[in-house]
């Protein structure tokens, strides 16, 4: 049986993507993003997903940077990872304020994980409350449920309807999200070159790479890179920096461009980067998403 | 006398940065960046000072989607605001843990700002603690100051050596941050062109601007955008992103670019850019540090 790994505990919106991607598959829950991608690189797994973006909140750097930090050497030691980026899926994103409190104006500390506060900020804005980071959503709801009666009078969690039903503690407020078409993106690492059987050739396929600038402080550098994909007709669809770590205030350069399913149309876009570029490394190429625009 | 405003409580390293930046002025903690952002705009403060990105961490998400939108209309009638960033300033960045138990496996929980545990990754992952946020790193050892004795025996916090003197909370173990050149970059919001009398026609200038791209799921356009700076000979020195919030996987852009004291070069800049941008705003256009490459 496929075994696919996850940002665990079950009940998080990590293992809603991993049920959503793979029906049928064994889903081993993971105790950090980190942990995800140690167990692609030992093989524990065929598969992990990991999140990647939020329509609302951007980033998820802990991903990003793992991302730099298996891909790029950087100077380092580190072995080549054994995995890539194979795909990408989407899921839409309900926070619900979860609890045995009713009476809002009761509660003084939520739980939640770190990258949900950015997500509900006009509702938490509302309450007077401390706000207590976990591990996941749905720790902090399993954390509730966990807690003495006495301080149950006093907390709740903000997680899925799914982590509500697991830990059996009732939605309190549904839909907390400041946008309701809240959607994080994630990335499926993997060994093998593809997740589906979909007839791959008709679609769009994202390049996900990531490179240093030469001389980076000398960005005409990052436009002449750029021209490049420019000249080949190659579209980006996203840039985006994370410290290089290596040097103060330089940066690591994550690119994503579309294509069809012809992987050579990027060989001449390669063959040109080098003249600006360290370190390129083409972490995935993979099936757009169905779910791109829809979700 | 000089106001300026700066995230609080006193002992944070925004009141560090504006200590540094600001001899004589009046400092006034503020409850959050937002609320920063605000006094500028209510003219309650002549200045403030707002971190803006670590040389570990990156991005302090929060300045910039308050930029955004503070600057950017987005379709919505926020005022235009009455303040534009004119400088920045750069503060080495020393995290200690500090508390009143020194047997480091007796530690249960660790309280710090959301955006330490990313410099402290190593040191914390030799602990085996919960990690608890608080809206600022000297709140954090205030937190243990305040706690009742049978709890100082369980918890520390992570901070300055400047919140351990304010606090008299002994520190436990210096320097725990992962990379010892570990510096965050401020910006100064103000309503004046210039924050010092130095003389400013030799120095370096930074512009910071922002835009969405007019067709943004067709990224050459960022090419064209990027190549308009080059074709000045305008450097570039960063660009990054954030959701532009109004529609999904869009995105706002910051970019940086570096110029000598004559404003009027970037002047066919702007008016080339049109083509390619949506709501370009300059935010600011201020000295670069003398302390961007030292510290």
């Amino acid at each position: 049986m496929v075994k696919v790994g996850y940002l665990g505990p079950a009940g998080t919106y990590s293992h809603q993507a991993a049920q959503q991607e793979f029906s049928g598959a064994e889903l081993i829950p993971q105790k950090s993003i980190g942990a995800c991608f140690e167990s692609m690189h030992k093989a524990e797994v065929d598969y992990a997903v990991v999140p990647f973006e939020n329509s609302t909140n951007g980033q998820v750097v802990f991903t990003y940077d793992l991302l730099r930090d298996w891909f790029m050497k950087c100077g380092d030691s580190t072995p080549t990872p054994k995995f890539k980026v194979v795909g990408e899926c989407f899921v839409s994103i309900h926070h619900s304020l979860i609890g045995f409190q009713p009476d809002l104006s009761k509660i003084t500390k939520v739980y939640s994980h770190p990258q949900v506060w950015g997500q509900c900020s006009s509702f938490l804005e509302g309450l007077n409350v401390e706000r207590i980071d976990t591990s996941s959503t749905s720790r902090a709801v399993e954390l509730v449920a966990q807690s003495p009666l006495v301080e149950q009078n006093e907390i709740a969690a903000i997680g899925s309807s799914a982590a509500s039903k697991l830990h059996s503690v009732p939605v309190v407020v549904p839909s907390v999200e400041d946008n309701t078409s809240n959607t994080t993106r994630f990335l499926v690492l993997g060994t093998k070159d593809e997740i589906s059987q979909t007839s791959i050739d008709v679609r769009d396929r994202i390049t996900l790479l990531s490179f240093v600038l030469k001389h980076f402080n000398d960005m005409g550098s990052l436009s002449h890179v750029l021209d490049v994909f420019a000249r080949h007709k190659v579209n980006l669809v996203s840039i985006t920096t994370r410290p290089a770590k290596l040097l103060k205030w330089q940066y690591v350069f994550f690119l994503e461009c579309v294509t069809g399913g012809d992987a050579s149309q990027l060989d001449p876009v390669y063959s040109e980067l080098g003249e600006f570029t360290e370190e390129l490394r083409i972490m995935g190429w993979f099936p757009r998403s169905v779910d791109y625009a829809g979700k």
